[in-house]
């Protein structure tokens, strides 16, 4: 890289701008943001990111999942391009950050290097993915995930919302249908901003995450059976009480998330009890449990240390636990060349940095089956996401669009 | 009591033909019984209680609530009657038994001193009490209670269902508005017959439960405020978890219990997550929450180990638990010579039986407030009730009607 490019900085303003002027599609009372893939609001900020992109100079193309891909010439267009970006779908009741910040960051480096006049040996591609996050349309991720092969165009075009509108037609309905193929743009490599959706970073000060693995998870759906009681008129050795019971596997899980630490862990998330009254003793309980590690023979052995535990609870409480392994995805392990290019970037750059495990998914996580990827995680506010009151700071918002930068120029080369 | 009568025995098969006789009104699909309060199903069985009555050589009288009580004169008229009887209202999805036995097998002792001519000194009351369920009105024993001055009249004639329809509405819906003042006659005590609505007599091979406390219960509503965060972004040492809180909370509850027993017990019945999702730490739930002892010091004595047993789960776990006493109910003590007359009637008819604390609330326990009163319980399949389910043995059944007959008789005495 060129010496006098080592203090380039992206334009936070314009980037803070961006972020801001944008919230407004979809924008809710509470300060964050409802635009639900392919809908109206969804729409309404594609035509602005589209315009964006070309008064930047670049080429739009848009593919059969709607998709779109933003083309910034390079000096060797025989190169294949280097994809930066992320999503502007967001959550029903969602925030400003997730997803956009890395989208509109990425926007921001073709800005930049337009500003400074830097031409790229390889090209770019600022990305959007179609419904990453789900909401609307399953799976999440669906169409980074097309793109990695895992689902054809055509299954995915199909899946219907709950109002039973199908991906293709929600397409249509937006003039976002695109003509090319999915995957016929063959990128380089992906690097995917994004705000950390947990609170390791701001607890330990640090302003970047340089992501070196996706967890892989096991989900399970569970249900207990016990025995339903006079809440006045049974004896404590008597019960059969299924939330008694739910209690201690709760406990059992946090417990072996803990001996399997620091990175798994486990969660139930939700709990059910079969017609609750205040004076009757649970009798049934459907529950969903989940297990997250970066290392997949961790998964294993989370799954081998609850099997006994439940067991364990189920005969001493004489009661029925049932648990149904319904998902597993292994864990990513993002490239090793690719975290250094990220953690050389943050390092030229001067800014406090640790490795981190990604707890949700993302695009990049299905891309990083297919080609090298990279990911940067920001601060967010006490690791709040998914939510209105999603927050992120304008300078951690810059540094790691600084170090999207960097981590670009490094990738893409650029003509000394 | 003459010798000859020491053998006299109820009729079983006329009992059993009364009981499956009147569960056709409100007869459910699954066998049960659904007959609320003062709706058309219980005008119909009170026409038919009060037709079986007359018949029997009864005098109805029908107070201000709805209560029916049916005279059977004695020999000496100035002597106070000796109630007898329950209720005939159900659950919504109820049983044939619960109050039914109770009222059914005070007609069916009556039946029987008619066919064996035999006068009683004092003279006997049949009772039928309004609204011992509460599934329609609040609260529950409600006609009972204002018989013990707990409530007016007036207070109770004001209480609304679900469609705002008031006690005194229903009542002159249904011609069931009486005449009489609630009280206005002075019974000298009180015996009831139920199902024990809990498995101990079943789980021991007793036949008769010969009931000497009605226990104490203390509700609270309980709020647990964590921290709603992403399953897989938050680290175990980070999260604040308000379903692991309830965990532990619902296990303190229930080791509390235990180190207070036999007879006290302690639930958590009820517990919502708010706003629940698979891949979310559930950061609200709302619960609640009971603890019963038929000893008063005992019920203190649980609720003071719970304060810090819940105090040192929410420092630890850094959650709030906000705990809402909401209604004591001190525990009922029967009179000992009450549960001496049902032991000695249970032992003359060679019975097994054995000293059992009511778990349930029972018009009984507001009675004994007031006057010498007794319970008598009979064992129930499974513990089970409030439910289409609820299942008793005839011979079970005849037998508890053979107690309060033996009982009645002792208390009432007989001319010899």
């Amino acid at each position: 890289m060129a010496k006098h490019l080592s203090n380039l900085q992206i334009d936070s303003a314009r980037l803070w701008g961006a972020i801001h002027d944008t919230a407004q599609f979809g924008a809710t009372p509470k300060g964050g943001v409802r635009r639900l893939t392919l809908g109206a609001e969804d729409k309404r900020v594609r035509d602005w990111f589209r315009a964006a992109c070309e008064a930047a100079g670049c080429e739009v193309h848009i593919d059969a999942l709607g998709t779109m891909y933003a083309i910034r010439r390079g000096r060797d267009m025989t190169k294949a391009p280097i994809g930066l970006g992320s999503h502007l779908d967001t959550q029903p009741t969602g925030g400003k950050y997730d997803g956009i910040l890395g989208t509109l960051a990425a926007l921001e480096v073709v800005r930049t290097l337009n500003d400074a006049g830097i031409e790229t040996d390889a090209p770019l591609c600022v990305i959007n993915w179609t419904n990453e996050e789900g909401s609307r349309f399953a799976p999440a991720m669906m169409a980074s995930a097309a793109y990695a092969g895992d689902y054809t165009t055509a299954d995915i075009l199909g899946r219907t919302d709950a109002e039973g509108i199908s991906v293709g037609q929600a397409l249509d309905a937006i003039g976002y249908r695109g003509t090319e193929p999915v995957g016929q743009i063959k990128l380089g490599s992906f690097v995917e901003l994004h705000i950390e959706q947990g609170p390791i970073l701001e607890a330990e000060g640090k302003t970047i995450g340089v992501v070196d693995h996706g967890q892989g998870i096991i989900w399970y759906d569970g249900k207990i059976t016990g025995f339903a009681s006079h809440a006045g008129a049974t004896p404590m050795p008597l019960r059969r009480d299924a939330l008694a019971t739910l209690s201690e596997v709760v406990l059992a899980v946090e417990t072996i998330a803990r001996e399997h630490g620091p990175n798994a862990v486990g969660t139930v998330g939700e709990a059910v009890i079969d017609n609750p009254s205040r004076n009757v003793i649970p009798g049934d309980i459907a529950f969903t449990m989940e297990f997250r590690s970066p290392d997949g023979g961790t998964l294993d052995a989370l799954d081998r240390a609850l099997r006994p535990a439940i067991a364990e609870i189920a005969a001493r409480r004489k009661v029925a636990i049932d648990l149904d392994m319904i998902w597993r995805k292994e864990p990513t392990h993002f490239d090793p060349r690719m975290i250094a290019a990220v953690q050389s970037a943050s390092d030229a750059l001067g800014y406090s940095s640790r490795r981190i495990t990604s707890g949700a998914g993302h695009d990049a996580c299905n891309m990083a089956t297919v080609m090298p990827t990279a990911m940067i995680f920001v601060p967010c506010k006490d690791g709040i996401s998914h939510n209105e009151i999603e927050d992120a700071t304008q300078a951690d918002c810059t540094a790691g669009a600084n170090v999207l930068l960097h981590t670009v120029l490094s990738l893409a080369g650029v003509a000394g």
